[in-house]
């Protein structure tokens, strides 16, 4: 990937993770950049939560440094923790020469365990070395934790460009559980950036289901150098962007072997489609269906009948892939062999539902559950 | 089980269900007694649920007869389906001489295929031929789909007694989720009988998830042949029952090796205690983490602290079993090799949290997520 002018990124192991991957992931700019973010909900957030709220709120928006560990949650780590994540952005403020307010620190992995500092510290002076522009990929790697693989997305602007990194695949959910975002851009901010980010978060990563957990440590960014000026389109791309950012993190979801599109119509507002949306996609037994190739439309309606949506499902119509199973009040067995040929052969399945009630639609992103996700989440700890 | 005075039961194979097991339940009194029904809050709805609706209706809620039907849902059949209902109801009020009014039907198994009428009738007059009054344990059987046993509850009330038969073991959740339950007894019955049914269901069967997942025709019913007269504390041995049933079911949860009692305490209110409870015992992560065998506090603050019930979880209280596994905003390691054994050698397992921020309590029931239960819901239909 193709960092925005103005970046440099870096990502290398220090030792955070006993596995020996990269765990620390750093990105600069060469001078201070406006930026917002979005944290969990969560009632228990992690360190990094208090001390990028208190940072932000310091430094009035602007960023200059932003570094990322993998490996450990510094969550549940009470007041030790939170010093912690300063010390590390007080020792990459020195390095990088700026404000300790103006470094944003993020930790994502395991929870309750105390940070290593001195593994962060030691590794810092290596990892601003090894800053470049085409650094990345290098972060996107090192800020991983139960994903298979990098998440990014780019995307041109007029000229400006937006590079998206990711990382989530477990306890993902809206309100943006155990992810972290990140979009980079050159491109000029709205007046309020929060507003603008809330805007693309909004169609992209608060449309994400793979359990229905949430995180004490979901974060999504937003940030730029500004260089490229005002663009046209910059709030399509920054939600484009987001989508596929979200949409690679259902399709890495753990243990999934399906991209499942959750497709709602026929809602009476934006709201309530993605609502009903987010019941089915959070549904295990429509989750294992899927993972058993079964179209089991019944498990589907009875996901969206208990949504709080107003429908009359005798109205409804359920599709899978381009194929009706369900309509006029009843399934259409004969078409379900070419339902489960979708769902066999097809790596990303589309499950559509209209409730025929209104003219809102939306699309919610999940995976299938299957045997993999509950030995992953059973033996993650030990 | 012994059922109380006036009731007479049976069950067999009538051929609904491929395997030649028990599918056909029926329970008679000799005089028409009180009742009154819970159905699911689901918008999908089986017929059943419509047809009950209208017997309690037209007979002022005085019921002869009750048909369970195990292995075929008699749901999203459209009228014909209801129609199917109406006729079984028919021909069990032909036997057994009385108004069709007052006999009620209940089915539970797949979703969406006609119910085949035929082999019903046409086993109802063996069915009839086979009622005892010790014939209980036969109706239970006949009423279970992917459970391993039948579950059954009794109590002495006084010179009364009461005597509950349930099923279900996947798709069990708040709202009664593909749950049959049934609450016999010859006490004499309040005046309004559906809010003493109600009471007792919001303590028990209310507490109850498996997975998330509710069901079309999700019912409780209350019924009594009052022979036995006015006893004090039936209230409690309704509840008590409900609760003995609802324990079961989880127990009995799809691929569950781990019956799991979440208990909130110190929570504003019980309403909250419960809210915060059924987040919990719904949490795939947490039904995964004691599947594992790991006393995974994180998890289990993580899902409180999505409940929507303000509390500050650097001051809650979290112990698995005896022991306490975070308090004062830290976790306690030295104490999990205690609480990792309590996961391991109890087949109840308990997880407590205390919010402390009120005195309110609750008990939510729930089981543990195994492969298996994936392998079981991949699997079902095909």
């Amino acid at each position: 990937m193709r960092l925005p002018q103005g970046f440099r990124a870096a990502g290398l192991p220090a030792g955070i993770k006993r596995t020996g991957a990269p765990d620390l992931g750093l990105v600069v700019l060469d001078e201070p950049g406006r930026a917002a973010a979005l944290f969990t909900k969560n009632l228990l957030v992690g360190a990094h939560v208090t001390v990028c709220r208190d940072h932000l709120a310091r430094s009035g928006g602007l960023v200059r440094a932003l570094l990322v560990n993998s490996g450990n949650a510094n969550c549940a780590t009470g007041d030790a923790g939170v010093q912690d994540a300063r010390d590390t952005a007080a020792a990459v403020a020195e390095l990088v020469g700026c404000p300790p307010h103006e470094v944003l620190v993020m930790s994502t992995g395991v929870i309750g365990a105390r940070l290593p500092k001195d593994r962060v510290v030691t590794a810092l002076p290596s990892l601003v070395e090894a800053l470049r522009p085409d650094g990345g990929e290098d972060f996107a790697r090192a800020i991983l934790t139960t994903d298979t693989g990098v998440k990014t997305a780019e995307r041109e602007c007029g000229d400006a460009r937006v590079a998206g990194v990711a990382k989530g695949s477990g306890m993902i959910h809206p309100d943006m559980a155990t992810m972290l975002g990140y979009l980079f851009t050159d491109a000029r901010l709205a007046d309020d950036p929060r507003a603008q980010l809330a805007a693309a978060n909004a169609r992209s990563f608060q449309r994400l289901t793979v359990d229905g957990d949430t995180s004490p440590n979901d974060t999504v960014l937003l940030w730029s150098s500004e260089r490229a000026g005002l663009v046209p389109r910059l709030d399509d791309a920054l939600e484009s962007t987001s989508r596929e950012l979200a949409r690679a993190i259902a399709r890495d979801g753990e243990g999934a072997s399906r991209l499942v599109t959750v497709r709602v119509s026929g809602a009476p507002d934006e709201d309530a489609a993605a609502r009903v949306g987010r019941v089915i996609a959070t549904s295990p037994l429509v989750k294992t269906a899927v993972a058993g190739r079964d179209p089991n439309w019944g498990r589907i309606l009875s996901a969206a009948g208990r949504a709080g949506v107003a429908f009359d499902p005798t109205r409804a119509l359920v599709k899978v892939g381009a194929t009706v199973v369900f309509a006029d009040g009843r399934p259409h067995p004969a078409n379900e062999a070419a339902a489960a040929d979708h769902l066999a052969n097809e790596a990303e399945v589309l499950l559509s539902v209209d409730l025929a009630v209104g003219n809102a639609a939306a699309d919610v992103w999940t995976c299938d559950f299957t045997a993999e996700y509950v030995a992953i989440n059973a033996d993650y700890r030990t």
